[in-house]
This record gives C-alpha cells, sequence and structure tokens, in this order.
C-alpha cells in the first residue's frame, strides 16, 4: 500500500499496542510443551513453509481486488454474485484443487431499490440513509410524518401514547459493542404501538455520514412498517432538535421490495486427505456480502484468505492425512441459507467434521483464534497455536466461531473463528465504504498463514481433535 | 461531548503533539518584551476576562448547533440561507449590538438536483458522488461512457488521442494538502480534447465513501461539460481496472442547472469605538455553506466564534476606542459575491479598515494566527499574542488571512487568518459529514477567546497598527 489514510493511520498505534500485548502472550506460552515429538516439533518446518509462502507475495490481496472490483458487492439474488461464484468455481479449478463444486441453494431476493430521506421541519435538507435489509417499501410519495426519538425499548413504552402516525427514530447512542437489538426488532416494538416507519441509529461507533445497513426482522402480528438506518450525525441532530422542542418532520422514501427466491451456490474445494479423506477441517467465509460497498471486509476477505490457505497447502505439495476443504457460504447476510442447507446436503459427513474455521471479522491483523469445543481440543490447539508465535497470531482463547459454521457446531463440531485486530471493522461494516483499500495485503497474508497453520496440522496429525 | 467516536480520538495523539510545539514556542516567546508599560501590561486584565468568559460555558456552541440544525446547509440561493440570516440580524440585535445590518448582494443560484454515477462495466453497482458547483446537468437519460484515468494534465495530454467522446477522471492520488487544479480546470482541459464529462479524485486525504463538492470552472472556449467528485475508494478502484486492462463503463446523471441570481446579504454588527469610531477592526467568517451537511466547520463555526468574541466584548462592558465589527460573508464558497459586495460598499472606509481577521479553517484547538501585514504591525501582534500564551494559542506566523477579507487585504488592509489543528479539516470538507458533532465545545470557546483578544487589543490600543 503506497500510502493509507489518517483514517488508517490512526489504527497502528492501536496495532502497536496490540502487538505487544500478543508478545507478551507468545512469551508466556512458549515456556510450555517444547520436548521432542511434540506437536510443534514436529509441525515446525511444515509451518515454517506455509508462512514463507503466504508472506511471500501480494497474490491474495490482488484476487480480493480482482474480485471485488471485477464482480462488486455480492448481494442474495444478484448477478454480481452468481457471477463471482461462476469465476470462482474456474478459478479453484485451475488451482487445481480438488472436488471444486457449487452447491445449490435458495436464497431470498430482496431489493433495496431508490431511497431517499429528506427533512422537512425545522429546515429542508437530505439525509443519507441505508433501508434495513428485508425491509418493505413505502408509497411511491413517500411517508411524510413527525419524528419521535426514543433511546430504547424503555424509552418508547414511556412515550407509548405518542409514537402513534409517527416515525420512531431508535437513537441508542452508547457503543458498547456490536448491538443488532434494534436494528432486528425496532420496527416490530414501533408497529406494535401505532408507528408507521422507523429509523434506526446506525450500528457502528464513528461515522463520516455514513449509514450502515444489516438484517431486521418482523413478526407475524405487527404490520410490517419501513426501516432505514440513519447515520450517527443525523441521529445526533434529530436527538437535540428533539431535546430543544423542535418539531421534526421527514419524508421516508422507499423502494424496497422482496422477489422470489433465487437459486444461489455454496462453493466448494478440498485437498483430499491421503489416509482419511472422509474427515474434514472445513474452513472459509461468506461470498455474498450487502448490496453496498464492495464487501471487502465482510467477508470478501475472509473467503479468499481461507482458499487462499488451502491452496498454499496443495501448492506446496503437503499431503494432510485428513480432507481440508474451503467453503465459500452464500447468504449468510440476509438469510443463512447457505450455512443451513451446507448442514442438510452434508447431515451424514456431520460427525467427521473435525474442525471448523471461519474468517468473517475483517481480514486485519490476526492475534489468533476464538474456540468452542472439549478442553482437550483445546489443549492441542493451544499447542498448534506455539507455531504461529513468530507471526504474533497463535493465542487461542476460549469461545469462538463464526455465524457460516454455526449450524454444524449447534451439531457437535468444535468450530473456530479468526480473531483480528478489529479497532476498524465496525467502521466499515455493511457500508458503501467497505471497499479493499481499508485491507492491507501483509494484513490479510498473516491471516493466510495463520488459518494454513491451522487448518493443516489439524488435518494431519495423528490424534483426531477430540470432540 | 459525552464521547468522541474514533475518528476524533485518532486526532488527539497530533493535538498533543501540537500542544507540546505550542509550549515550547510560548516558552520562547514569554523572554521577549515583559517590561512596564508593555501592551502585555497594559491588556493582561482585560485579556484574561475576556478568557474566562469565552471559557465559561458552552453558549457558542450551543447557538452554532441551533443554527446549524434549524437552518441547515445554507447554500446561495437557498432559502435555509436567508432564514439564518434573518434568525442572525435578530439575535445579534437581541444581543445588544450596534448597527446590525444585512447588506445586500445578488449571488449565484446553482442548484444541484438529483444525480447518480452507476457502474455499468466490469459489474453494476452504484457510486457515490458529488455533483462539482456550478456544473451543468447531463441530459434526463445520462450519459453512459467509457472512463479514461489519468493521473494529472501531463498524463491527458499524453493519452489525448484516447480521451475523445470519453468521461475522464482525473485521479491525483498523492494528497500533498489542500489542491484543487483538477477540480477547478479538469473539465476545460477534459474538454479541450474532447471528453464528454469529468470525474475528479475527491480533494480530500481520507474517506468513508465520502464524495467532496467545491467550486469549478468553465472557460468560454470549451464546451461546458458535466464534471462530479467520487470517492477515495471509487478513484482507486477505477484506477485499478483501467491498470487491469479490464473496460471501465458508466453512466452518469446530473439533474444540475444554473438559475437566474438571487438577493442575499452579507451580516454585519459592531461594538461602535469609543474614540475611533471610524477606524475599523473586521473580523468573521461566511455564513454561506455548500448544500451538504451543515456547513458547521466551513464555516459555521467561523462565523459564530466571531460573533461570539464581539458579544463578549460588549457583555464585559469593554470600549475599546476603535470600532470592533463582526461580518457574516454571504458566497464565499461559490462567487465570492459577499466579499467582493462589501469591499464595494465600504470603498471609502477601507483606508480606515485597521486589520481584518477572518476564521474559516474549522474551529478546531487554535495555535495562533498567520498575518500579512509590515513587519511593524507583525512586531506589535507578537507581543499582542502573548496575552493568548495561557490558552496556547499565541503564535503569530508569517502570511495569513481569508477568502472574504481577501479583496480588503487586495486593496491594502492588514489581515490575519486563525490558524488552528488542521488535522480533520479535510476528512469533512465540502461533505455531508461536515456536521456540529465532530466539534467540540471547549475548542470553539479557545477559538472564540484568541479572535476577542485580538480584535479588543488592536482596536483599543492607543497605537493605530501601521500598514
Amino acid at each position: 500500500m503506497k500510502s493509507r489514510s489518517p483514517l488508517i493511520f490512526s489504527s497502528l498505534v492501536v496495532c502497536a499496542i496490540a502487538c505487544v500485548s500478543a508478545i507478551s502472550f507468545s512469551n508466556t506460552v512458549s515456556a510450555q510443551a517444547t520436548g521432542p515429538d511434540t506437536i510443534v516439533d514436529r509441525y515446525r518446518a511444515d509451518a515454517d513453509r506455509l508462512i514463507e509462502a503466504a508472506l511471500a507475495d501480494s497474490f491474495a490481496y490482488d484476487r480480493l481486488a480482482y474480485m471485488t472490483d471485477t464482480f462488486g458487492p455480492r448481494f442474495s439474488g444478484s448477478t454480481n454474485l452468481e457471477s463471482a461464484i461462476d469465476w470462482m468455481l474456474e478459478a479453484m479449478a485451475q488451482d487445481g484443487l480438488q472436488n471444486v463444486i457449487g452447491e445449490e441453494v435458495m436464497v431470498p431476493h430482496w431489493v433495496r431499490g431508490d431511497e431517499s430521506l429528506t427533512l422537512m421541519e425545522p429546515h429542508e435538507s437530505n439525509m443519507q440513509i441505508l433501508g434495513l435489509g428485508g425491509s418493505v417499501g413505502t408509497p411511491p410519495m413517500g411517508i411524510t410524518a413527525e419524528v419521535l426519538v426514543v433511546k430504547d425499548f424503555d424509552d418508547l413504552d414511556a412515550h407509548a401514547d405518542e409514537a402513534r402516525g409517527k416515525i420512531v427514530l431508535f437513537n441508542n447512542d452508547t457503543w458498547r459493542g456490536y448491538d443488532t437489538t434494534y436494528r432486528r426488532n425496532g420496527a416490530i416494538r414501533a408497529a406494535q404501538v401505532g408507528a408507521i416507519a422507523i429509523l434506526i441509529r446506525s450500528v457502528a461507533p464513528a461515522s463520516m455520514s455514513t449509514p450502515h445497513t444489516g438484517t431486521s426482522n418482523y413478526d407475524e402480528n405487527t404490520p410490517r412498517i419501513p426501516k432505514a438506518a440513519v447515520t450517527l450525525e443525523d441521529a445526533n441532530m434529530m436527538q437535540r432538535m428533539q431535546n430543544r422542542g423542535q418539531k421534526i418532520v421527514v419524508r421516508l422514501k422507499m423502494g424496497a421490495t422482496t422477489l422470489p427466491d433465487v437459486l444461489s451456490r455454496n462453493v466448494l474445494a478440498e485437498v483430499v486427505g491421503s489416509e482419511f479423506p472422509d474427515e474434514i477441517i472445513v474452513l472459509g467465509g461468506h461470498i455474498d456480502s450487502w448490496d453496498v460497498g464492495q464487501g471487502a471486509m465482510d467477508d470478501g476477505g475472509g473467503v479468499v484468505a481461507a482458499w487462499q490457505a488451502v491452496k498454499l497447502i496443495q501448492d506446496l505439495g503437503l499431503k494432510p492425512k485428513r480432507t481440508v476443504r474451503v467453503v465459500a457460504w452464500t447468504n449468510e447476510e440476509n438469510g443463512m441459507r447457505g450455512a443451513n442447507g451446507y448442514r442438510d446436503a452434508h447431515v451424514d459427513e456431520i460427525d467427521n467434521h473435525i474442525l471448523g474455521i471461519e474468517s468473517d471479522g475483517g481480514v486485519f491483523k490476526p492475534r489468533g483464534f476464538g474456540f468452542s469445543g472439549s478442553g482437550d481440543a483445546y489443549d492441542l490447539l493451544v499447542e498448534i497455536g506455539q507455531l504461529l508465535e513468530g507471526i504474533e497470531a497463535g493465542q487461542i482463547t476460549r469461545g469462538g466461531g463464526g455465524a457460516d459454521i454455526g449450524p454444524l457446531m449447534a451439531e457437535g463440531m468444535p468450530g473456530m473463528g479468526l480473531s483480528v485486530d478489529g479497532t476498524e471493522y465496525f467502521w466499515y461494516h455493511h457500508t458503501h465504504a467497505d471497499t479493499i483499500d481499508k485491507l492491507d495485503p501483509h494484513e490479510l497474508n498473516l491471516c493466510v498463514a495463520a488459518m494454513a497453520v491451522m487448518a493443516y496440522v489439524v488435518a494431519d496429525m495423528d490424534q483426531r481433535l477430540p470432540r
């Protein structure tokens, strides 16, 4: 990267601090288990080869840039998504991976359409919004109504008699981490007290007039009202207006509609195991994204990192005893049809899914993995983690997984999620600004290295990772 | 401010460094001129009262928030601008300021209209844009054409034979500070080689998919072609596409149009001088803004800071010998009609304009002032600057002024511009994100204090500031 923006610079300080922490941790761990015949001794050479290969060039970054530029955002139901999947299947076969297939699943097809929010009183100006996934549209002329700003559901209840006929803005303005409460259920709660649409404060810690979309719910018992995210700036502004006693009137127009389900595909490719081909280490992310930005962080990077990890195992001629399978799941964002479809299609294999590894938090500087599984498995993974100390990515913490491997984990598969420096992730998450220029080739390569080493060693070690 | 975003946090490191510099500087200066009967001795008490009053509450911030929320962006030709001016005239009179008047000037009336840029190849997606001020529109169906990406005018010349019938993207991707070369003149140069529209990389060092608008030129001899700013992200993307040999096709739609000039007003208010009422210290900023965001930084904050500075002189019962006049100039952004109109209306007074002070770089933490004028005047101002050492805002540097006081400075008036920590200014400049939540009440108060002390002492000191 020739130059990094101040937005990126600001994270380097945080990263430096994080790195120091990681080093401290690694030193602690390295005092453990280093005798002969340990996993660390046995796999040091292979791990170092994988790490060296992962860091050797910008192939993964260039591939991710090609994918995100050429196909753009990859929303379920879109031509972009299916074109990206076609390309991926072809490129995986060209890579020499085995059993490259697209497994069909039906996915929802929500279309955003044109949308706008215009402040009408106390002055007239346009606001930046993103409709929430699954929202109904408004009539063509829009909905013009007064806004009632509430902090949370308790505040809504306290002002329930003021909500009828209004547009409720949920302005939960304290960022305590990713919290989808109001995005998911705000429309249901507001409709119950007679609101005719909702706005939510974007789920984000920072903003440059940046709206964030995401999934949201309706239920059977309340009217389906339109719903959209406003920026932190506009949420703050409407809060100030209400605090001053100013009447707030807006006109919301949304062309959103839900079309019939369409066919999509999960993408699978393998390095088949040399001794236990039926035992599977699955790693991946989701190929679909929201319909804005490029889905570079969420989750193009995760998919490409997992793909590159498996490709490196293949390219180096490593022959793991078990099968290493990369999966690019479809429709994580607004339906989970890919993850559920994979589980259903592979129901007979689930007991032989030894470990699932997902990257869906952005391919920033990796720290290690969060793991959900047995204590015996955890102890083994901590040993494997020592092979990643050299790149400060060996920290194995308790608890972790991912949305796409969730259905398999619910059936008993041990699962882990790549953990990374998440400082910036929610600045860009589900926005126009989720683009590749925010990512760093070296950090992506470190993610590839961590996933490759972890997947390969678990696939090749004598012992089957215990459940 | 209850909480500051990471975008804001990141600047605190820079600020801390700047503060250390400022302290070092102050120590150097404080070794100078501290004998009896110096300006510093004479005005220490008044200066401290002004500073104390400026820092006492959040009145200025609340007033700025009220103005920006209630009237919104204040673009020349808009109802918002004239409503803000009406309110300002009324509020200044209620403040007890003297000679509160609106001086009429005709201003341009450019209207943005609906606008969109859709990438058609290699994939279809919507891009975030802002049309450049003064642009012509496109036909209603838009212009669909291939994009030619160039770095600069030399690169355009080298590829002149490829530009005909295309949309040229000026992607000058090295930020070396604010440079409007391509925004101002790109359309002229591209039209000369047959391009049918231009896009420019937004003039900014950082982006969260943030387009930046601004003024731009046509000339008499070349066709007037549509022109818009794209985000850094999309400029980078199109550069990568071209570098890969991918064909880039976009559809640009702009409803921009220029309507007949309309009436606006410069706002003036005074504390009339007790001994030399005809001698004037003028301070201010511009009340107009671009038609996006709130114009909180550019330049609502400058106007309110100058206004508050004059109000404090009034409220404290200080009676400067010369007149202190606050001016909120209109139409700085796309015409300079306010500044030129003021000069013309006050042509007989210009020789008695002792000093002009402008704030138009955002009301962030002030460092002092940049001054353009004689060496004798500079030496006096450096002395006055010592009164601002306590708030680290006393650094007087050579060279400075402001767009609105420019026409007066061209006629011989000494001029100075408030200098501030400019780290973030161009992140938000001319964007939807120029909103009040990026500003800090205490930093705004420091700007008020600096302007109040400087204006008051120059207005009251025995010596007329030499030209």
